[in-house]
């Protein structure tokens, strides 16, 4: 079982994985750092979209080899978004990641149903690992960037996809927390219900391969100590794995909250694309960067 | 300026304030611990309702002192809170706290119409000050209990609450981050568009005394770094004091994430009510109940 993000990039890293990484709108220095590292420790290839020149002079900046790099040409944003993609697409690539193109654009090229990534009636989501001194294991959460509100098939395609991405770092069956601000299922709080229904498609095997309870509150999730006095009998028992939250509004301000007054750190990726999609914000850090290439050549190596 | 809840109960216990705090069922030992020391330090004289035997037994337990008490014998939970309640309210007592009395029961009383605190057509909203070891200053956030989906009128009653409890621990002017997913206003996220409308309004000065500024991500609100990244023109520059959250699913994660992983101390209270009202949940630390009287007096006492 995989408990930090380092041990899950060393894990790729000794397993001979090698997988192959279209970026788009390559230029960014974080990024080139990022993959850089990658292709040096052996388990990527980069093929770095974007103008020539800009890439070469970020290389030189950055004190990046661009021999270690395909190099592609591309105009502008949209063009090398594309591209990206539909290397990805035709197998050229195993890996579509955003450089320094904006997100939307690099979404729609994704969702494009003609030439994008996304199977027809696949729901998108996104699922990190996030690594927090203050516990003693990973936290896998869901949805910290893509669905707003999601409904009750949105909730269950999102909890599906952080149960397979918590079984590749070896949790066999993951503990799933549904969160809510209690554990009162209540008409006030119309996600409870959903929760509610979650619970029993987990007990019929319709959400397989977990341990899933909810509505819970963090603490009754991730708090040993606050199961006992509150005396609530949740399978659970303060050991999540995985944390699914009931809208963006929520997830988001928690998982930044972690990583600014936690000391967190991270690896995401998109999930329901039918390969894996890196996408990032332009101020992430390049280990985050690294950590996000490694879990995406991670989940694009064969299933085990 | 107060930066710290030590800071807050010292200031609390050096001023002079001295205040009448009314308990309902108050026989917990953490209620006990916390209010003995509140009596001892001269800020607060307690009125302990519930059964004589079982508080005097706590005291034992505890090590606490009874001739500190007032003792009020009450027979059962709902009349402990009515009495509570109702002492307040005819100036008896200045502030309501909840001992181990259920929540339920406890805002009932609270709120109603004939014989409660809660004035007609006020929003009762919850206020907090988190102290975090990664913050340079407290953080004030709301709301984390009472409001399950805020309109705009509570959001606007919401913001008024929390810039009074801040600008009573001396920030004059509070910055106060609107917190969303993004900085981006938009028809998915329609608390965006609430938000839009309350910045006009502090501009006008109908929310006055405050620096406004939403939506806004975490790292926009409390990070400087990530506003010189994202090149974002705000005025909260990432040194917000007040986090007002869309949502009680989304506020109340994101406390119970820094108590749990970012080693958060808190003081809340109903906000809105005539008299301060203490409310915690029963698993709350004796310290963290000592902060909520230390508030309660610190609010109760004249305006400055």
């Amino acid at each position: 079982m995989i408990t930090n993000l380092r041990q899950m990039a060393d894990t790729v890293r000794s397993s001979g994985i090698k997988k192959r990484i279209a970026v788009a709108w390559a230029q960014d220095p974080n990024t080139i750092g990022s993959l850089h590292r990658a292709v040096k420790e052996g388990f990527a290839e980069a093929i770095m979209i974007g103008r020539h020149e800009q890439i070469l002079a970020t290389c030189k900046e950055t004190g990046a080899d661009p021999q270690c790099f395909t190099l592609v040409e591309s105009p502008d944003e949209k063009s090398a978004a594309e591209l990206a993609v539909s290397l990805t697409r035709d197998s050229e690539a195993d890996v579509a990641m955003k450089g320094l193109v904006g997100t939307d654009k690099f979404l729609r090229a994704v969702m494009d149903r003609e030439k994008g990534l996304l199977p027809p009636k696949t729901v998108m989501s996104y699922a990190c690992a996030v690594e927090i001194p203050a516990y003693h294991k990973l936290l896998f959460i869901t949805d910290t960037a893509v669905i707003p509100f999601p409904d009750l098939d949105q909730k269950v395609a999102m909890a599906r996809y952080a149960v397979e991405m918590a079984r590749r770092f070896g949790i066999e069956k993951p503990r799933v927390a549904l969160i809510g601000a209690s554990e009162k299922v209540s008409d006030h709080f119309p996600n409870t219900l959903d929760y509610q229904e979650m619970c029993r498609m987990a007990e019929r095997g319709q959400i397989p391969d977990c341990i899933m309870d909810g509505p819970v509150d963090l603490f009754l999730a991730c708090d040993p100590e606050s199961v006992r006095i509150k005396g609530v009998d949740t399978p659970l028992a303060g050991d999540a794995d995985i944390l699914l939250f009931p809208s963006l509004e929520s997830c988001n301000p928690f998982y930044k909250g972690l990583m600014l007054f936690g000391g967190g750190e991270l690896a995401g990726m998109i999930c329901g694309t039918s390969k894996p999609v890196v996408l990032m914000s332009r101020s992430e850090s390049e280990l985050s960067k690294y950590y996000c290439v490694a879990l995406a050549c991670l989940m694009a190596s064969q299933k085990t």
